[in-house]
């Protein structure tokens, strides 16, 4: 985050950042984005440097370097709606009509009265949305996929984000997907009373947003999660439909497969929803990599408990297709070895760190922050956790003995050595990001005094 | 540095920062460059977004966002002589004929055998340049600025960067500049034999350099002193001709002029040559503003103790011209207030900040580092410097009881706890730098759950 600069949904990226399309467009392959991208386009930059919009390169700039076959964040109500709207021409041409079929239809819910009510009322998560499962939009993006692969050759690379919504606020599922749970598979929430004593204030004033409030409810919990865990279960299946394509398409064999999620969701865990802070609920995310080469036989269907991190995805798919991995601007590490048990992992990471900015979330007014102050950052070693939150204490977890992370050793003058030696790793680690991104790292070594020399820059002779 | 990426000269910068030239054009002010620059086409970014290096932003691109009268870095010798040197055609056309009039005349002198010198060898720095002193570098860069300045209407606003090489190496100057001061007048070196004892592993191998072997010699001293201080009296007197031609043209009561330098001259202190650390006589480089508004009087021809960066500079010219200040990526501060006495000071700047990476200098092959560990950082409160070596120990410095910095405090263990204080310090700044540059800073206090709601993301109700 601290690198390219997106901090939160909407933020341009900087315009000369790279991103995996950028990457694998330059090992000749296209990467094509179905279904959501919070890409937003630089209309500042690109009017400086003169790029129309509507151009190609204008597009993908715009588009984080894909090409969008799909563009659907699902997350549309009346004021942002936008003109042109896949989904919603698909739902109106099965005839769900109106403006906004995917709010009217896809995430509203006919309740016992038979009143239209609408998804984003937590209360109706119980209930099946008005659309068919093959109309939602699990089943929309998926399809748009299916139709995507038909169209690829068996000559030519090619990459998909097939980018899923749900599950996502609007917590609705279509039937059968809202019943294939009940409240009694609902798992207890991971949390704690003593939590709620004397909380750290940033992680206080989480608690305090309505969203919070209302998942420490075991009503809410018990009415959002079994559809929640319905949708998860309709991902499951249509990836199933994915993947039965590409085996009768006969390119199972060739082609990687990475799943993974941008952030979990607390539901109640911690006394919170959302997914702002850093508890393992909301950073511990699913990483399942499917590498089809022999190599990766010996760790086919096992698991690995590596600290591995979402910016070492880049780098293994660029690793995969056998394109330049860029050391001037990558950080991440391609995890390649690590499936393919080649090359040396004996100093794989000693440390993850995630990052937020929390300046557009409710705590800010709350804490009567400047958005510069909503910062935070963590940094997990195989046993510490530490939090480092500008203008406020630190957090820290000791989770070899409380996994849980219920007991904030943030202010325990006991704990005095682990902080700082975490908070040093922590500026460690911020000195290490790429900021030299223009210089070929291997250009460095060929530069110095000899090479001056050589060039009839003759500094310093008698 | 951490923030734009250029850490050396020829770094490209990144194609989506902004520099003066940018900001002064978004307040329909044109810069111009007239001398040297060391802004560097960034190539492989341009040709990614379609840009044409001969199209009017391509260049302006590539010349960081100036437009570039005559560009001359006047550090040519042969295998880096471009087909094309305004100065080289210049000196031509003044009969001084050859592939390289630069380095033949220019920088070059006839020793007293009548043998053709060059300036390169510092052993010849008494000699003058064999080019009579109205075709030297300083006047002929002169001659451009007037040449421009006398094609500038009044109704007009502009900025020029008159930017001198000299004094550098090659350390030759005209006549009469090569004899203006002599040898007595240089003063003693700041150095001290205990600097020798055991120096830092980095400073250690800085002093080792051919350069620093030189000017750890008196004799070298003595050489090459007097025409270093005969080339600043030159930059004096030209000066003087812009200020005159400025006042004939009656432009001197409304153009504010800053004078500054990229850095100091070791000369031997410290035992040193060249620039790269972080010594007072390397990194205290002067500033002088000169603010024609009456609101200035009352600091006119005052000093000023605060601690200022070089930063400061675009912030202030662009406060001066009445400019947008983009506090989402300026980290300068307008130096207005400061000699205009107006606005709050109180709270001006705890420490300043400076940055080298010394990748493409001898040390690196000496101390046998990656590129990526030849990185410094110094931060100097009103008592300390303390600087920061990537994988050495630090160094602290007690301005107070020591301000010839003599005395490296960063191994005594007398002094754990100021390093760890100004350690400190050091990872806050590094933590204050602009990251999320492309969101106006004034938006994102309009964003939160309550714009949210507006726009009918209903998160986490009931």
């Amino acid at each position: 985050m601290s690198s390219h600069g997106v901090m939160a949904n909407k933020d341009p990226i900087k315009i000369g950042e790279l991103t995996l399309g950028d990457y694998l467009r330059d090992a000749n392959i296209h990467s094509t984005l179905i279904g959501k991208s919070e890409a937003s386009p630089n209309h500042k930059a690109l009017a400086r440097l003169g790029i129309g919009d509507d151009t190609k390169i204008g597009r993908l700039v715009a588009q984080d370097g894909f090409e969008f076959y799909e563009d659907f964040a699902g997350l549309y109500p009346d004021p942002v709606l936008p003109s042109h709207l896949g989904y919603n021409d698909y739902l109106r041409a099965k005839g769900f009509a109106g403006d906004n079929p995917w709010e009217l239809y896809a995430n509203s819910a006919i309740d016992r009265s038979g009143r239209h009510v609408s998804g984003w009322q937590m209360r109706h998560a119980d209930k099946p949305a008005i659309i068919p499962e093959e109309h939602s939009e699990t089943a929309f993006v998926t399809n748009r996929a299916l139709e995507f692969l038909d169209t690829v050759s068996h000559d030519q690379s090619w990459c998909i984000h097939l980018s899923y919504i749900k599950p996502h606020w609007p917590y609705l599922a279509p039937a059968p997907y809202h019943a294939v749970y009940s409240e009694d598979q609902v798992v207890p929430a991971v949390r704690h009373e003593c939590e709620r004593q004397n909380p750290h204030p940033v992680y206080g004033a989480f608690m305090q947003q309505e969203y919070s409030q209302n998942f420490s409810r075991e009503e809410v919990r018990r009415r959002v999660i079994p559809t929640y865990m319905g949708l998860i279960k309709q991902i499951d299946d249509h990836l199933g439909r994915v993947f039965e394509f590409l085996e009768s398409k006969q390119l199972m064999h060739n082609t990687m497969v990475v799943f993974t999620a941008d952030h979990g969701d607390y539901l109640g865990d911690h006394w919170l929803g959302e997914k702002d802070l850093f508890h393992e609920p909301s950073v511990r995310i699913p990483l399942i990599l499917y590498d089809p080469s022999s190599g990766a036989d010996a760790t086919r269907g096992t698991t690995n408990d590596e600290p591995v991190e979402a910016i070492d995805i880049v780098p293994t798919l660029v690793d995969y297709v056998g394109g330049t991995q860029n050391h001037e601007r990558m950080e991440g590490r391609s995890l390649l070895p690590l499936i393919r048990g080649t090359g040396s992992v004996s100093d794989w990471r000693e440390y993850v760190v995630s990052e937020i900015d929390y300046s557009e979330r409710g705590p800010r007014t709350l804490l009567n922050l400047h958005p510069y102050q909503c910062r935070a950052y963590m940094i997990r070693t195989a046993d510490w956790k530490y939090v480092l939150y500008e203008g406020f204490r630190p957090q820290l977890f000791d989770l070899k003995n409380d996994p849980e992370e219920y007991r904030d050793l943030g202010a325990d003058p006991a704990f005095e050595s682990e902080r700082r030696d975490l908070h040093e790793l922590l500026f460690n680690w911020i000195r290490q990001r790429r900021m030299r991104t223009e210089i070929p790292t291997d250009l460095l070594f060929e530069m110095g005094p000899e090479r001056d020399a050589e060039l009839g820059i003759l500094i310093g002779q008698w």
